[in-house]
């Protein structure tokens, strides 16, 4: 079987850290929160790097972009974990505000951005990576961003899980959610920190193993996991029939649309894909 | 100078530790949030003992006491950085619900509790402690709790703030809150996480050096910064009249007032209070 990789990559010289938070190597992370539709936001960057390149996962503001030019970032990645339903994400903001940064989302999601990015995929930060697990269930293209396990990479590892796991519970779903957190997100060590989208209750983190013991829902059988969800009535959400065709275009596709073709590597660029099959 | 140093201290034996967060060796932490008073409350582990002994900071709900239960913890503190006078504290909920927990606050606040501390204590949970530092200026007896300085102390350190130093900003204040901030908080290592009583912003923590830089009041010198307190205008804080009798009764006094007579030391009882002078 041949190799197939790809990294989104960035590389810098190196220079001191300013601040950083958790892993003492090289990782600086931000948990940001919206009370209004009660969305965190993620940013995180190696510190390490003299550029300090960053990246936000899911709904930003203004508040986030001030935060990052505050603490002498470079952000190169707005990422998505899917196309949101209940709120309009910020990376159409962001691309118009701070014209480098690339919208990431996966290629399963049928939405518009710079970059795609399937399964297996590695997004680099520095010398920092976050793996790409396909998580469908939620919605057909959702991903779940995990940091990586190796030398030098946040310990513990961290998982930025999507709309359908949420801590000690489980959003709306349509089909495959039990599989993918089952066999993506269960499977990860027991003492990875879990980071939702959401969160109603006031909770900020979680664990794999802690989800595995206290999930309602998700600690069923799949037979019983399945029943539960299809009688819970999920209302309409409000605000579906504006924010869905909004989140389709997380802003400008790359210039070549099959990405499988491109070969693009440069060390002096601010993204280095390869693929190789 | 003869040596003062006072303990609270908890000793059990040593078990594998089942969800850890931040420092590998034995710190778990948990930041919750209640939206309506925008409040953050702080539970902290030392999980890699077998009673896993833990502590919670400020406000404090069911929802936390439901994960305290969940999370295999054995709650001994509920402590309080100073008398709040935006909130009802929980710790009278807590005491009715898990009668053994012992509720902190410091002696100078003057409020009711079953321990008193002063700056200079340490506050044993395991094989981790808190330092305590005295922080007037918001009230006249509000304290920082921030982690050790030592081996298999979390790292970086974390700060926990009180309500006058906000990330960024700075609440209401009375008089040497300046100094306090400038003596207490900005000599802790530039890396230092704080965590914050109330975030308005959807902030969760920033760091020392962070605040040093860039937080618009603290930055200021001191003469600026109190004129521009002098002429913020806070108004009157709405549930004052009814928070601040509740929480001047944070639990039961200690049958012996007199603190410093006190010489309890017993390896086998929840608390050991060692003080000498």
């Amino acid at each position: 079987m041949l190799l197939k990789f790809r990294f989104l990559d960035f590389s810098t010289a190196f220079s001191p850290k300013v601040c950083t938070f958790f892993a003492p190597s090289k990782l600086l992370f931000r948990q940001l929160f919206e009370k209004e539709s009660s969305t965190y936001t993620y940013l995180l960057a190696d510190a390490s790097h003299p550029d300090k390149p960053a990246l936000v996962i899911d709904k930003t503001v203004d508040r986030d972009l001030s935060l990052v030019k505050e603490l002498g970032l470079k952000l190169l990645y707005a990422i998505n974990t899917h196309v949101h339903a209940d709120h309009v994400v910020g990376t159409g903001l962001i691309k118009s505000k701070a014209p480098g940064v690339k919208s990431i989302i996966s290629k399963a999601s049928n939405a518009k951005a710079d970059l795609f990015v399937e399964p297996g995929d590695k997004i680099c930060l520095g010398d920092l990576f976050l793996d790409v697990r396909a998580t469908p269930g939620h919605t057909l293209g959702c991903v779940t961003y995990a940091t990586g396990d190796g030398h030098n990479q946040p310990q513990p590892r961290m998982a930025f899980i999507v709309d359908a796991l949420l801590i000690h519970g489980c959003g709306r779903i349509d089909f495959q959610l039990y599989k993918s957190v089952h066999s993506q997100i269960f499977t990860l060590p027991k003492g990875t920190l879990v980071y939702p989208a959401h969160d109603y209750k006031g909770f900020s983190v979680s664990t794999v193993g802690e989800e595995m013991l206290y999930n309602p829902r998700l600690t069923k059988d799949e037979e019983t996991f399945n029943n539960i969800m299809a009688n819970l009535n999920f209302s309409y959400p409000k605000l579906i029939d504006v924010v869905v065709p909004a989140n389709m275009f997380v802003v400008c596709k790359m210039s070549n649309p099959k990405l499988d073709d491109v070969f693009v590597k440069s060390r002096h660029q601010s993204v280095v894909i390869l693929h190789r099959e």
